[in-house]
């Protein structure tokens, strides 16, 4: 593993108050950092060699990768160096939820700028780590070096403990579509911050600390989920995936779902419709799955649609006409 | 798995000519790079899903993080797309190799900006497709995403083979230490560009293509290496991690280390030292090993030294006054 730090500083922009990464030099952040990352009985060899070794007694490894941009992905006035550290964390970590399986580690690669407060990189290493613990993964490795923008890439790793991988094209026709987790939370929350308000907390909250239901992948692989993803582009979106890879087409039932108290008030406050937030607001992390009709589902799991033949996703049997998620730049290939 | 594309172009500069990665958009992106990317029979579920899912029979899987920032690690008037993907690649696959393990998957996070030339990405996808093709390891996954700065984040996943991995804190008293690869000759070809000059084409191809003697990780692990690192950073400042990690001290014999003719050439256009490229330049990912003094080297180790009582490593029985690899910001933690 190679830590860069050379001497070539890039203009950037200061993110927060006290000693900046330059000042305090690369070898002590890492040292620092490290010390927050505990091991688990997975890791065999964790950080400061080339590589980590960890165990995957299942023999074989679930694995993905994420990147957040500063000014894309969080601005450091919304969002603490913590509140950072989580969302990347649990990013991955519901992806390998997602697949049925239980993340066992983490690896963080962060590009910081000069003039990057220290103690904001503190806070991020904890969030990584205080949100990796809270699923028994463990942060096991990474690379510090230098940029002209804050960027933090995480990779997760995670355990199928003997179980068939939940894929995004196994949804059937006949099959019940439901979700575990939170929908359109935090997109009520980025809709509050961007009007300049910080309340309610409850929105804001999510926006700024996910909590995805981790524990509901495997146990909805564990009572025959056909087809799983985690909401992250937001729910027609994410939805219309399962449906594309699985070529069905699935219907959503709007009165299943919940506007909670706090989303309502937001929505009449900021005069948005609060059925937008929850049907194409991402970054919740929620997790819809597909089982069969007979499946008696979890109880942290609600019935919201049904899967037919055909294409595409609609709601109540008609296409939706608002936004389905997240604007990319262009759909065109998509 | 997550590519974000948002609406928001932050400034940066083309990187080269014809059609921008934001004319172009994200999902067509995405659907030409995923095609460079072959399977092969450890990739259980490949690219497309919320992860990727690989085969580690072993039961232990090795993995590294190593993230390359424009203008701090490459620039792209000295690196095409591809020498820079091939460059990410073999870092990471050298970390791997250097724990004794074969590299099995590998993980590619991109952050583009919105001017990034097209054709560009598609040689650095080429170019990390082909390095790793080349050890048999296969891109299983990855995150594309939009920044200010061209960033690349490569993780690597292998496999032990039922070998212990070979650490750094392995090397006893009375080892031989020995080297496959090559050193210095990136650092020379870097020396070279630096001037202005294009040639000699071996050194500068050297830092552009890196080629680190991969297999020779996994033969040294079964010949009985005690400690192993590739050499990133430079030959004096990674032979100290071994002898740190290993509490030991580290003479290096100079006569045994080769000056090659392209080196000595450029040496003395250049007026500089060619031993100081070879000590301390960094980049050719070459492996560095301790072996038990009873153990016959496999044919492509050369032995260089020897461990003794002590702390610290020396050349011919000194300590070496040049510089000791790569000029990180701050030392004073390390």
């Amino acid at each position: 593993m190679r830590h860069y730090w050379t001497d070539k500083p890039p203009s950037a922009r200061r993110v927060g108050v006290g000693e900046t990464a330059a000042e305090y030099g690369e070898f002590r952040l890492i040292e620092r950092i490290s010390r927050l990352f505990a091991g688990t009985d997975r890791v065999l060899l964790g950080q400061g060699d080339d590589a980590a070794v960890l165990a995957v007694p299942d023999g074989r490894v679930v694995a993905c990768t994420d990147m957040l941009v500063e000014g894309n992905h969080f601005r450091t006035d919304w969002s603490s160096g913590a509140d950072v550290g989580h969302k990347a964390a649990a990013a991955n970590l519901a992806d390998v939820a997602a697949m049925g399986a239980r993340a066992t580690g983490l690896m963080v690669a962060l590009s910081l700028t000069p003039e990057t407060d220290v103690e904001w990189v503190v806070e991020l290493a904890e969030g990584i780590a205080s949100e990796s613990d809270s699923t028994g993964a463990a942060v096991i490795g990474g690379d510090t070096t230098r940029g002209s923008q804050l960027t933090v890439a995480v990779t997760a790793l995670g355990d199928l403990e003997g179980r068939d991988p939940v894929t995004r094209r196994g949804a059937r026709v006949g099959d019940v579509l439901a979700y575990a987790g939170r929908l359109g939370w935090s997109s009520a929350g980025l809709a509050v911050l961007h009007r300049g308000f910080r309340s309610p907390g409850a929105l804001v909250g999510a926006y700024r600390r996910p909590q995805p239901p981790y524990a509901a992948g495997p146990v909805a692989a564990a009572m025959g989920a056909t087809a799983m993803i985690d909401v992250s582009d937001g729910l027609l979106s994410d939805v219309g995936h399962l449906a594309e890879s699985s070529n069905v087409s699935i219907d959503i039932d709007a009165s299943a779902l919940t506007i909670s108290d706090a989303m309502a008030r937001a929505a009449e406050a900021l005069g948005a419709d609060p059925l937008q937030w929850v049907l194409a607001g991402g970054e919740d992390h929620a997790l819809v799955a597909t089982f069969p009709a007979d499946v008696i589902l979890p109880a942290d799991w609600t019935p919201i649609g049904n899967v037919a033949e055909g294409r595409g996703v609609t709601v109540d049997g008609h296409r939706w006409q608002g936004g389905s998620g997240w604007d990319h730049f262009d759909r065109s290939g998509g």
